[in-house]
């Protein structure tokens, strides 16, 4: 397996003024694509240490990408650094600067000289197009290792990776044809899911490896599958058959196989079926309604919702009875049913959820403690509440509150598809 | 200037299914407090690349900080391979294991053989108490260079760094004492912040490191000031001179000089007049009453709110005239003016805020074209409105509405102290 390193080049990076999400991205792609990564560096904008982190690592790996250092102002040397760790020397390459020139017409901007500087670039480079920004990206060999210089920036840099650098190292080293099939869950915590999945094998000559990513409160599991050639359906059929087999084991936990997020899953699913929801929320405040509100479209399906923080909103606005809110007190399933009836009557939808609970760090009681959630769904059928506890702090509990809200409509919908289907 | 290395040891850091914010929080932490960070690396857990990574950075570095491969799992080698880097023995270490067996005993759940693995480190090592977790750190000297070997959960990192590591650091090499004084904005970009900053000077023998961190929308400026003795009281003034310069400069956009978020501040100036606020959220649909509620304590002066995402919400919740809609469209002016004041009157509260917009992808046209925002504020003297434009995509027009929004009320709150102070 070829073995890739990623180095990030940039002052921003080793003062901790920036988050390096390029090298994981990079990283998780590569992987994915049956390469090996064994090493993330980040280094300032240096050029003694940009030189020997190239040389070292050129003399190692068998491909390295590099990212940062290609913008247009003096503190950009990572060109210049290239042409001196192996060698070279640094000319005007015409075609990178024709595409800075064009870049500059086309935004109807004036090109300064600090721009031109970045069609410097070492002699002997194979050039990688920037369709989103001025830096060029360039490729060349040292000491016999394929060498990718990206820019820094996230879009421009995923762009030209898909484009060019991963299709360059599959004809490189020709890695493992990769299947990859993703589930997305919710509910379970990444070591349950990981366990729950841990003996799971393929026939031969089929190879699976199990990655997990954390995407709080989501978590996604990608099985890539290697061992078959590209094209051969008994690949795509090993590959449909753990996956269905994953997804029987993880159960309801699976709310999509097609990369979408807990909010776009149930949008479709509303869409699909012409209905639309609103929503009542007090201790997320608003985080349910942002989160469906995220997904473009959302507009088909969400009307709007009311957030009753206080108890007089409650009272107000959504109708909940003195005489409940002092019985039961604001967090209680009986609460929480008016405010699903009230928000799905009022704003006049198919359905309406409602969160109430204690977010903390304060408001916490022995029978109610910090994290104690109610939520409700009202549906044509009527209306359902539960009771959970969810640990962690503030903003855990909020945020799986709106997730588990969501889950709840997921599940009536999806129970819905099933009878509807039961009925054809 | 002490020069520092960070190792941060996982495969699921190489491999991308983690985001490293160990290493950027450490270095922040260690540039702030006088010290130099030149490199980042992260390996996986593979007992080769460990030792060959200790051995070469102990060699470059005046000190080494190492996070991750501590926990009870078989796949968890730091300290073994420590062991091996630099020949020294692993022994049972008894104090470490004394840690295991009390923190087992206090949370009432029964230690397994792979928690005592945890108490087996390197001979001759100084412990680093872990008040929060099972993974003792310990600190040895390789090669003369001292090397901290830390958890890789982020929270028992911190406390750890905070009260061990650091005070360490600076006992062996006794960096320049810093003094630091933050200034939080919003509504300039970075480059803009920097630029407004660039030549601000201290008199001698102050020196000045000035920090950017984009915490997006907010930009955080970290003004370091090197140069006096611990306690000397014109290292203070100075720091408060050229905080108040860099403050003047930055004019409005400082909203805090106390650590503070944006959401944060509202509610402080809330609470201290007694007063309250409401919401009426069009394209946000809920993101402004999410920010507001994120913070602790909220409830004092966040009332709730109406997300009136499609208009019939907007209509009958709100009371917006049909003829305004059809005559201005949701997004105008007038519309938001109605929205602000009937959310006051609605839901009782001192202000309202408004917002709609067209936040994208879609929805755009030629006179309102994507990341035009209206945005309103209903006060006890009135109403205003005003309408903007948001570079980017639909969730950076989201975010960058919500917290405009926000800046309208702390403006609105400040013109207000000002003028009561001038009263008095």
């Amino acid at each position: 397996v070829a073995n890739i390193e990623i180095l990030t080049i940039g002052d921003e990076l080793v003062e901790g003024r920036l988050v390096d999400t390029n090298a994981p991205w990079l990283s998780a792609r590569l992987v994915e694509a049956g390469f090996q990564v064994t090493h993330h560096q980040s280094i300032p904008d240096d050029r003694d240490m940009i030189i020997a982190a190239l040389r070292s690592s050129a003399a190692r790996a068998d491909a390295l990408l590099v990212s940062g250092g290609l913008g247009p102002t003096s503190d950009d040397i990572t060109a210049e650094a290239a042409a001196r760790a192996f060698d070279r020397v640094l000319e005007l390459n015409q075609e990178a600067l024709d595409h800075v020139v064009s870049l500059f017409a086309r935004m109807g901007r004036r090109m300064t000289s600090n721009n031109k500087k970045q069609a410097w670039l070492p002699a002997g480079t194979t050039l990688i197009p920037n369709g989103r920004g001025t830096a060029t990206g360039f490729c060349l060999e040292g000491e016999g290792t394929p060498i990718y210089f990206l820019p820094g920036v996230p879009h421009e840099l995923e762009a030209m990776f898909e484009r060019f650098v991963l299709k360059a190292l599959r004809e490189r080293f020709n890695p493992e044809h990769t299947l990859v099939s993703s589930l997305h869950t919710f509910g379970l915590g990444e070591s349950k899911v990981g366990s729950l999945l841990e003996p799971l094998t393929v026939p031969s000559p089929g190879r699976l490896r199990v990655q997990y990513r954390a995407a709080l409160p989501e978590v996604h599991v990608r099985l890539c599958l290697s061992g078959f050639d590209e094209g051969d359906p008994a690949g795509l059929r090993t590959l449909e058959t753990v996956a269905e087999e994953a997804a029987s084991r993880l159960g309801r936990a699976v709310f999509s196989r097609q990369e979408e997020s807990l909010a776009q899953t149930v949008i479709r699913l509303l869409k699909s079926r012409g209905e639309t929801v609103a929503t009542a929320e007090s201790c997320t405040g608003g985080l349910l309604g942002a989160t469906l509100t995220e997904v473009p479209g959302a507009s088909a399906v969400f009307m709007g919702g009311i957030v009753s923080y206080d108890n007089r909103v409650k009272r107000q606005q959504l109708g909940v009875p003195d005489q409940l809110l002092e019985q039961y007190g604001a967090v209680s399933e009986p609460v929480t049913r008016v405010l699903a009836e009230q928000a799905r009557r009022r704003l006049e939808t198919t359905y309406a959820l409602a969160i109430t609970g204690i977010a903390g760090p304060g408001g916490g009681t022995p029978n109610k403690p910090i994290g104690t959630v109610c939520l409700g769904i009202a549906a044509p059928r009527g209306v359902s509440t539960r009771t959970v506890r969810f640990p962690g702090d503030r903003n855990r509990v909020r945020l799986f509150s709106a997730y588990a809200a969501l889950e709840m409509l997921r599940r009536a919908l999806i129970e819905l598809e099933s009878s509807d289907t039961g009925q054809d």
